[in-house]
């Protein structure tokens, strides 16, 4: 006898919203094909289409997963169009979503990434036309995944998957240059600029002198904590992803900034 | 030992939302008479009182569960004033939900079902007075269910459970006559006419020429897919629930229309 | 082998809502401590840092909960300000949570309540600084928890954790003074009046003769259910927590009335 813990987890990240039938017809699916599947949401309140928030969330939160975890991710704005589906594994985790870009900022900092386009339509609940691919493809993969088939099994190697054409952070002369890459329900704004990028005083626990500008507007409060300092102040640090993010104690930074997806962030050494 | 797996589903869809302390009351009663129960949600986020879209929910997605699944269905504007509580059979599911029409879709598509009206209040929780039955009697009952209690045990066969008074689509002269039976969060408008009633030109892929009507607006676009065609054109499909389906490919139908739920809907051959 | 039944479910609440990468992050952390944790929401938006609401959810539904139960509660407007976290007992359950008063009200109730200061920083994911305690600090507690880890591990037994600054309601004379303990997703108004101060009528079956205040407005209907009545009335009732509650048939008191936490409300014996 199989014990359950033998039995890989499957994290689902989808923007279909809870209040449908998508997400529980996915679950279905997968329980059908695999009545131990042990599921668990990531997310499926990523706004409709939005890939970049998606993808960011992903590589967020997959690391954090106890190794042979299988993400099934969808957030697909060209579904029924063609576009290919991908199963990819690395050193720790696999992956089932749609060839968009979504896996790209996580599949980037993996180790021995190997990615598939799923040619082999055996493995689909039908293989006639659909436009719930979710239901009808993605989800049985993910299901014969944890069955235990090899993604072997799905198609041939590729190298060619897309990646979404984000910024990266990078420093220019005394300035670094980032982006605002995420913004979370607390209104907290994410960059794309890594802690590492700092120029941090050796002395931990004494914040460096640094300004920040978004938007015409800078800040020049870096502090370890949300809770120093004033309650409507605007400040930086550097968050639990690794990465500076602006926040307001009591309030959301992205609204009182303005603040947007893409929208560049400066980092200087203070004057 | 028995083996997990030999533990069915319980698969719940409710109007209580995620924010308070119902859906957890009812997974906590659950998992208190049976420490061993697999649940999953199907949706909590259902307009509060809206029986008519709850019953589409379950109707879209309760024949993708595995056989065997109880589904634990509460939608109840009449909680407290007497109506009965059901357990129903079909040839592969049980429910539990109260009679209020709830269950009748799903019902009317499955074959060999036994409908019973709970008598027994010895499986309550407490046979006292309650304003949440959910949690002291409907919860409970599916739990049993989960343990291997036969619905026999709840009470007698009946026949007379209701059913919503849903119109139904049908074909007049040249014309198919549906009807608006689901608004997704994505603003899909899905109506009640099966692709069957179509004329559908027999070469795969080709589109048939038809139009549809809705509030006096006409759409003369019949696709696919959701992809094809321009962003903002409205269009109609079949959707992946076998029914005809009004869609945007990058903005909601439902609001350009200003669909709702009963809406008439025509669809005509093209002129 | 154990058995799965021997691993205790895990129960988290907090305010991260259900769209960002924080509720994924603490499921992860658990899961890669313990594969066979067992997790069930109670609920993930509760209002940003509103610890009353939060207190009030747990303290709802914590007993429906199977004994052994470990409670994971993060509202925590105070993260990385070195508040403490606690590890509670009660006779039947454990709690990991901030030291910031969202316990208070499960505990008050509880019996045999043992409370620890967590100072042993061997079980986090790692000591250094974090402002994401939930996935750093409490997610790992609760995860060595379930795996028989005793709370006594974690620190000292502490009497002056911090409890929530609630009103309590009271007798004064001929009327009973409450406040507004909660206001649901339905709109009902939950007081903190416990059904045992009503001068309840000794048929039962029949309301006493009472009116409630609220804000100036009074209402004079006390019902057992929710569906006596008109449809628009405000009423007042006994709810499935025992406490006095305002609810509108197919509305919200609270909107009707202006009603909000805190909120005074009087029961008089009818004139």
């Amino acid at each position: 006898m199989e014990r359950p813990t033998d039995c890989p987890l499957i994290a689902l990240l989808t923007d279909f919203g809870q209040e449908d039938y998508f997400v529980a017809s996915l679950k279905a699916v997968i329980l059908s094909l695999n009545t131990e599947a042990r599921l668990v949401d990531i997310s499926h309140s990523v706004r409709s289409f939005d890939l970049r928030s998606a993808a960011f969330l992903l590589q967020a939160c997959f690391r954090f997963f106890p190794s042979g975890t299988i993400f099934l991710a969808i957030v697909d704005p060209g579904v029924g169009s063609g576009r290919r589906i991908l199963a990819a594994e690395t050193d720790r985790y696999k992956f089932i979503a749609p060839d968009n870009g979504l896996l790209s900022s996580a599949l980037e900092i993996s180790p021995e990434r190997r990615v598939r386009a799923v040619t082999n339509t055996s493995y689909f609940l039908s293989d006639s036309l659909t436009t719930f691919e979710g239901r009808d493809r993605l989800a049985p993969l993910a299901a014969w995944l944890s069955l235990g088939v090899p993604a072997a099994e799905f198609g041939p190697l590729i190298n060619d998957y897309m990646s979404l054409p984000l910024p990266k952070a990078y420093i220019r002369q005394n300035e670094i240059i980032g982006h605002v890459a995420y913004i979370d329900k607390f209104g907290d704004v994410i960059t794309d600029i890594p802690a590492g990028m700092l120029p941090l005083s050796p002395e931990a626990g004494r914040p460096p002198d640094l300004k920040l500008t978004l938007r015409k507007q800078t800040i020049s409060q870096f502090r370890q904590y949300y809770t120093q300092g004033g309650r409507s102040d605007l400040f930086f640090l550097v968050g639990s992803l690794g990465l500076v993010e602006i926040a307001q104690r009591e309030g959301s930074a992205a609204a009182a900034l303005g603040a947007e997806l893409g929208d560049v962030v400066v980092v200087q050494a203070g004057v």
